[in-house]
């Protein structure tokens, strides 16, 4: 198909098109002339791609990039394309800001107890930690012992994410499965967990709170 | 305690405080005389959620104030400062772009199947939608299969938060919980989902995927 016909099917503008093909982002088409190229479905899955990278998954036109060539690189193992996935949509203060050893340390026995063995540089570490630093300075360090339940749920959710690219029929297709389920994954759990807070909120909470007299007060 | 002190205690600049009193996010201390006040451990600990809240949950100001105020209305059910706390972190383009009216009947299929009750108005149902068009997107609709397993976690990691809510000592400290459940949760959940992923990806693909023939095309 030409590159308006791709437009229409992808639903983005040809400017933009044509600026992700500048960037390497999308894949020449096969030149029919010095003006002309032709694209396929592959052009349009890519470019959807594209835009989940950069507007679900929030990355900049480099990360997306990254994450496109190790997409694209079927010699590399699968863990490389999972790692590049992961250090791209991994760029907040959150993820590279130094945590206390304390909050390293409390991490490390969660990795162990859960019998993961994971690399150094994997960005979940440092995260982790961040979060466990920042429930201690808002007083509450005993919601640190949340960790074990969320461990328990995002090793479900990993194993479902592996099973479903073990489904896949080929390596790019694994790739890409590696690629959404890291990008899109993120943002299917909080919205769910959303809609679960409400449910179980009313459920255990079904008036809600009692009202406390007005003169009551907590530090 | 002065605001010299406060701001030590803290780790936060004195203009910085001045800023959060100004903007009502931090409650003013007793006042001593025209020029001083008096402030105490319930300042230290307000400080560090207003940065929990801008810094790691990325509100803006006046998000975090419309949190800080759920938080501090104890006449409210405990659903309000829920809810306040979902929608103020919930502003991105994710879940507040109008899905497909297909993506939303899916997602109220996995609602109906978890028998969660939940309000139209929750910002998780309208993320949820937008994320099954964007597996779609990507020409993998098949990932959408994974929404069962991801309720699932969710829920579980639900029930853990709302513990952790009910074994708080009084309702002030339940409404802080439930903000930095919600807002530091996101982020505790996404960082053990990298490092669960990285451990199932060396447990099932060991050797990782095997190199294909550099002239094998995958559409």
């Amino acid at each position: 198909m030409r590159i308006s016909e791709l437009s229409t099917r992808s639903g983005i503008a040809v400017p933009t098109i044509k600026f992700y093909l500048r960037e390497t982002l999308l894949p020449a088409g096969a030149a029919l002339s010095a003006n002309q190229a032709d694209y396929d479905d592959s052009h349009v899955r890519r470019l959807h791609l594209i835009r989940a990278l950069i507007d679900v998954g929030g990355l900049s036109v480099a990360s997306a990039r990254a994450v496109i060539e190790a997409v694209d690189s079927e010699q590399m193992p699968l863990s490389h394309v999972f790692g590049t996935a992961q250090f791209a949509i991994s760029q907040s203060d959150l993820y590279t800001r130094q945590p206390s050893a304390e909050a390293v340390a409390r991490v490390a026995v969660v990795v162990e107890h859960h019998g993961w063995r994971v690399s150094e540089g994997n960005p979940g570490l440092i995260g982790a930690a961040n979060v466990v630093d920042a429930f201690a300075g808002i007083g509450h360090p005993e919601l640190v012992d949340l960790i074990d339940d969320y461990a328990s749920s995002a090793e479900s959710v990993a194993r479902a994410d592996l099973a479903a690219v073990g489904r896949q029929a080929d390596v790019a297709a694994m790739a890409e499965t590696v690629v959404a389920g890291t990008v899109l994954g993120d943002a299917m759990f909080a919205a769910l967990r959303r809609i679960a807070q409400e449910h179980i909120t009313q459920e255990q909470f079904p008036a809600s709170v009692q009202p406390v007299p007005a003169d009551s007060h907590h530090g």
